[in-house]
């Protein structure tokens, strides 16, 4: 199927295109305190799964699964155990910064009219996928690559997403009563916001800075700069 | 820096600009074999790297790093690491299975004129990272969210990816001369291509079948369809 032997290459995006695709790159943010309660279209939201399940994935195993939690019982559950999860985070900060954090908001669990966990089936594909012989990781990046595509399509879709790290995995895969050899990667929510912010979170409050790119490459080898 | 309490939603992103992302998305590939040799100008890779560089990450750690490898010598270094774990890999599969796999082609390390290996830094931000308090894994998605910034904002650009994963993770890091809190996370081949495929190669080939959206979503727990 590549048996063209043409040295020209393929330009089929053009500057308008490609700009429109960074100002969706570049507006997409962590929604945490925008959330709105308004549903989300079952159009809309299709399109953002469709997107994610186009995401590369690793001997194209598709190892990913979503689960749309629309319960308030089963996310008042999960609340609980963020709530837990974020007391314990917390005490590892030591004085003014552990003021600091406390002060943020750093999840819209209940807020949001959806939130969406995206899992990874580590026995998709059966016990040799290719590409996965010598990274045994691949299909936890390739489901990575999954909610990043969610992600920025809901951006595309006027759609925010937050996701919500601050809660053990064990209890959320039995919140979710997932199969032993399936994990859960992220945990999502999403809605329609009042406001996209122009910059992170974090960086608004000055909570960590922006690194400057130049430093962050190097040349042939860790360290080496051009 | 929330203040608002407007309940109208910002929907800035219009059908116009939703389409072209959608093109720029769903027109990506894992590119092996239509590289062409054509250097990438130095402001198209900018480009591309402060999309990746403006990826989410925990706590705003920005983890990530990016080591060029525009050495031949190098590169044929890396290229023999794969070779000797593609070979390893063949064996791993049955028969007919096997034969099939041998004729793949799984790298374009040579023939594109740029390697690119996006690293993660597990030290980076800290012993105490918002966000990574009780998923320490977090700083490797939030590489890979930066690995798929990279490989749709290229796109954009008309520039192909492809991600090499059979190859053995402690003998790149050697190669790349990491330090030991260092991982590589991606190693990604880059460069202009004859063609973007209209399908994944590995559907093309009928090595796998996309899998139905349907199938993979689930309603409040794993199992449950709506």
């Amino acid at each position: 199927m590549d048996t063209s032997s043409s040295t020209t290459p393929q330009l089929d995006i053009d500057d308008q295109t490609r700009e429109s695709f960074y100002k969706v790159l570049y507006g997409r943010r962590d929604v945490r305190g925008q959330f709105l309660p308004d549903e989300l279209p079952d159009d809309v939201l299709i399109n953002i799964l469709h997107a994610a399940h186009h995401a590369p994935s690793v001997g194209l195993s598709q190892p990913w699964n979503f689960i749309l939690i629309r319960s308030e019982e089963k996310r008042k559950q999960i609340f609980s155990a963020f709530e837990e999860a974020n007391t314990e985070a917390a005490e590892m900060f030591s004085d003014e910064r552990k003021l600091r954090y406390q002060k943020l908001k750093l999840q819209g669990i209940l807020d949001s009219p959806l939130n969406v966990c995206i899992t990874c089936d580590r026995e998709r594909g059966g016990p040799v996928v290719l590409g996965k012989t010598h990274q045994p990781e691949m299909d936890l990046y390739s489901t990575v690559c999954a909610v990043q595509n969610f992600w920025l399509a809901a951006r595309s879709e006027n759609i925010g997403v937050g996701w919500v790290s601050i809660i053990d995995r064990d209890k959320l895969a039995s919140l979710l009563k997932l199969p032993d050899h399936v994990v859960p990667i992220a945990y999502l929510c999403v809605g329609y916001v009042r406001e996209f912010l122009k910059k992170p979170e974090l960086e608004l409050a000055q909570w960590e800075k922006r690194a400057e790119l130049d430093d962050l490459i190097y040349t042939d080898q860790w360290g080496l700069s051009d």
